[in-house]
């Protein structure tokens, strides 16, 4: 059976909601960010790279969540959740799919890791710390993430789904960029079509049966 | 015909890499980076987000990488440069498509990040925002990026190639991270697998003519 290698309050979220929209069977198993929110070492018995998501299917190891979501749907989809081959949503598709870890999270990664570097530096040079982090913050991530939810807002006005009309496993991977910059990233009511789209996909049941048996995850959440 | 808008220095010299070793006829539309080193703001006119690559062709405009990558090799490769359906290399083909800029460029660009922000900064807090970035790149940055050089020299060992025995476009998605590595991140001769992949690339006859028309491209030269 596929098994789903799971951190909490990870990437891994969305490939239980995959495979719960697709009622493919999956058993879960289980790892908790270590105090440093790091992944524990366990995982990486797994994958050398020891992160989140992976999963174990038939003899095979994947990971990358792009992947992984290209695997299960080509795997288990029998045409569900991607728009038929040569079609303009097609493209869509698969471009959202590489973009929203090569392009979206990026500066969402930057936001966090200089958002907490001065609560981690030793409170001598906190002042320092926090000074250098904010003039990043202002100077460069923060234009980054606001050029990226415009363009969300702006795609997300074309039509109710990323790749058009329809949902698919497009938004599946675009839900933890548009999550993560809802909960840090300043997506808020200024983008009511963004806000609409989280509204959409938090409605849906394979949405929320995901989450209970994943467990807590505060970045969808917030 | 296929129209590649190409920054110099940038991701987009992997595009008329693959055009090249498949033989496709393409024009370039050249665009030259700010002295701050950003994309000009021309780029925008085709694509909102403003970066390289970027490719217009039959009434598409196609971003990111991977995307374009398997647009290109679906679209003009008659099955070239992409392993069979199916098989264990087409898993590895894909995972490295995403793994490339999901996972492999976000050190880097931290890496770029770090090291760049002391001599940006004003010269009275200089030696303050050195030391902050400092220890983020001992503390965080550089062990990731041995966990990823340690990780491609291993897999290098399995095969001649990141899919397998065969040369694929995956190996073009992966030349970026790696000549970025080399040249900025630490990738050296105690990588002798990775510095043999990269003289088998740097060695074949479309690269250099990719090269040739692209331009100056100092992350692959260092």
């Amino acid at each position: 059976m596929l098994t789903v290698h799971h951190l909490n309050n990870s990437r891994s979220q969305r490939v239980l909601w995959l495979l719960e929209e697709l009622d493919t069977p999956y058993e879960i198993k289980r790892y908790q960010r270590q105090p440093d929110m790091m992944a524990p070492k366990e995982l990486r018995a797994v994958h050398p790279l020891g992160k989140s998501p992976v999963i174990t299917d038939n003899g095979n190891t994947i990971a990358e969540s792009g992947a992984i979501i290209e695997y299960i749907v080509g795997t288990y989809g029998n045409g569900r959740l991607i728009p038929p081959p040569n079609t303009p949503e097609r493209l869509r598709y698969t471009y959202w799919l590489h973009y929203a870890e090569g392009s979206a999270m990026p500066p969402l990664l930057l936001k966090l890791l200089f958002s907490m570097m001065p609560q981690r530096a030793p409170a001598l040079v906190r002042p320092l710390v926090k000074m250098v982090a904010s003039g990043a913050l202002t100077g460069f991530v923060d234009p980054q993430l606001k050029l990226h939810m415009d363009y969300w807002e702006s795609e997300l006005g074309k039509a109710a789904y990323f790749a058009g009309d329809e949902f698919t496993a497009a938004d599946i991977q675009m839900s933890f960029p548009l999550e993560a910059a809802a909960a840090r990233g300043g997506l808020d009511q200024r983008y009511p079509k963004a806000q609409a789209w989280l509204e959409r996909i938090h409605a849906r049941p394979a949405y929320n049966r995901a989450l209970e048996k994943g467990g807590p995850y505060e970045i969808g959440k917030a």
